[in-house]
């Protein structure tokens, strides 16, 4: 179904195409969310703390949110934390061993999101051993090499679940059973981190029955407002923060009870729909990477997901994909784009505005060219084929003019 | 102005008088920005890091928000950091100090709320020297004793703008002007921190010349919307976590800009109106006070405030009052008010769900009878005199059934 307004906002214009591919940085909102949430912050203000009967009010919206989330990925609700966002998820679950007396082995990949390689580098900084796993050229972890690098002191073992640059899905369940049949080896648990941003509500994980001990959410990515994520944490950890003791300590401060709300409707809509919606994209992806492969000059990051759809398929999630343009620099391809009216991402949202090249490509040995000329196209469910259609057509007339420029 | 639909909900039930009195622990939300930020939500909803067009206008709206809190507060918009809220805030500054090699003296109150309160044990915990100066028995801090603590080796000092509890109001320019004159005087800065959350919008505080290092602000305590925050901040500090490089690298994840944007629109209101709003409190309070008096066993806290309303009234917040009827235990008078349907707190929200005793009334010396029975009137702009008599009027019945309980 379309949402309203926004199909209003994005469609509707007289001149522009406004069609909006950059769903990893932030989904489209669920109209119906918002119309949610603009209720429940009138009719559910109170402080969830107060005693009083408005305050019980917003505390029993905040359980039953809870219980929403804990019920949309099957795990028990004491397990539930809400945060202000995914960076905060991540760097909760990362920071809890700060305090470690001895500083052992942490294990990560070259391929997380800033908001856990910058974390890792201030452990680093701190005096605990990094060991930073490379992907294959697919920007995909064997798990094998997360085996190789476990130690007796490792403390915590890091892994994406979807890359947010090229749409990877890592063998986490596998990586996760590895690190859990380690652990029982050496009678000491080493906990497994998995940022799942770019994965909840879109490719399917069993948090339940796999030897996950956090798992991230972002409110935003899934249609749900800002500002709101969740930290599933099979554990009692220690907090990043302190305050009031709100979330049994681990995340205090006055809970954003309707954004809280908001974000457990989105979450519990997305799982729902997991299947239905992977589908619909796994087709749409499709779509988009043959026609993509027609254009002049136009390569698949990494080229392997083009040349076997069905058997790399499981390895990719469909929502994300990363390409590039021969000689057009990323950051003049995305405002030509956007001047058309579709809106693409170079690189991650969240390092865009920097020069910075992309830690991800470079594991995974994309020469320079295709490092400096890489964008991001991710979809939604509500994102239409012939909106893909469209931006392939547009891409190639205004790729074909920019290849006389960037010879 | 009355806010349409929260009248609607908290005054026209056929039952219930529904009397909103705990706006320190929350604000009754502006349904104007309400409406403000779920147009936002759908206009602007794009990542305020993406460099394609609904990604620039994003951006261009988070920018202009800093520049409206830097308006409202006469500083520079480089100074402005926003946050999830006051607690982060706090705890954003507090913790910037974490990695200095020489642990030195940190030096804050017994009258904090928890958000500082607890990050200082945490200090205390990793090594600092912690000085925690009581009050005197109005609750106020007498800036001689903070001149007497500070050392050479001292680093941070921290008061709070506005005692979430009594509402006095420190005297923190005088204090930040103290600690600015020893920082000039050894020739090392020390820093110097004011929890703003009960001040900020309410009682008048001159950032740009003082010595204030750091300020913060919550953005539901002033009708915005839950999950914002500010830190003001006068020099770049080590974040507390590490993400995208938002917010100058100290606060990252995604940006809430509609929240955000909310969030400037209440403070620029509430600066806009603060005399207009602190007179017309003064009033109310007065009027409150007054009538409280005359309650069979009903005491003030502190005692002082009642005496000489004009002598005090420039240290005592009027949107805050505590007060305490002899014997009748605080959860009850809480719990019986609220089922007549008027909301007041025991104690703080971020205190009340918990069996903790209050370290501020403790702190002034008020006797167990007082803190165990102590609860917290807080009223905002749209707070009624009507409303504080019913609420007077409904005490004194209900509190002379009580007495008889409680003797």
């Amino acid at each position: 179904m379309l949402i309203d307004l926004i199909k209003y906002f994005l469609y509707n214009d007289p001149v522009m195409k406004n069609i909006y591919l950059d769903w990893a940085a932030t989904a489209i909102p669920d109209q119906k969310i918002l119309n949610k949430i603009y209720e429940t912050s009138i009719e559910t203000f109170a402080n969830a703390s107060s005693v009083h009967s408005p305050g019980i009010k917003a505390k029993k919206l905040l359980e039953n949110s809870r219980e929403l989330c804990a019920n949309a990925l099957k795990v028990d609700k004491k397990n539930i934390f809400f945060t202000s966002g995914g960076t905060e998820s991540n760097n909760i679950s990362i920071f809890s061993i700060i305090r470690k007396k001895i500083k052992g082995r942490v294990i990560s990949t070259n391929i997380e999101h800033s908001s856990v390689l910058n974390p890792i580098g201030q452990l680093e900084y701190l005096g605990f051993d990094i060991v930073r796993i490379d992907p294959d050229k697919n920007g995909i972890i064997n798990p094998d090499k997360i085996e190789e690098s476990l130690t007796e002191n490792t403390t915590l073992v890091l892994i994406i679940h979807v890359n947010n640059e090229t749409g990877a899905i890592q063998p986490i369940t596998k990586i996760a059973e590895i690190v859990g049949g380690y652990s029982n080896k050496i009678g000491k648990r080493i906990l497994f981190h998995c940022d799942g941003v770019q994965g909840a509500g879109k490719i399917p994980v069993d948090l339940a029955n796999s030897d996950i001990d956090f798992y991230t959410i972002s409110s935003h990515k899934i249609s749900g407002p800002k500002g709101v994520g969740l930290l599933y944490c099979k554990d009692n950890i220690e907090p990043l923060y302190r305050g009031g003791g709100q979330e049994n300590g681990i995340r205090p401060g006055t809970e954003n009870v309707a954004g809280i709300y908001g974000f457990s409707l989105a979450l519990q809509q997305a799982v729902d729909n997991i299947n239905q919606n992977l589908e619909s994209a796994k087709i749409k992806c499709s779509l988009l990477t043959e026609t993509l492969a027609k254009i002049k000059e136009c390569r698949i990051i990494p080229e392997q997901r083009v040349s076997d759809g069905t058997e790399t398929s499981d390895f990719f999630s469909p929502y994300i994909l990363n390409f590039y343009i021969k000689n057009i620099p990323a950051e003049v391809l995305v405002r030509v784009m956007s001047e058309k009216g579709f809106f693409i991402s170079a690189g991650a949202a969240c390092l865009s505005n920097k020069k910075h090249e992309s830690q991800t490509l470079k594991s995974m040995r994309i020469d320079k060219n295709g490092m400096s000329s890489s964008v991001r196209i991710s979809i939604g469910p509500q994102t239409r084929e012939e909106d893909l259609i469209d931006f392939c057509n547009v891409l190639e007339e205004e790729s074909k003019k920019l290849l006389n420029i960037y010879k």
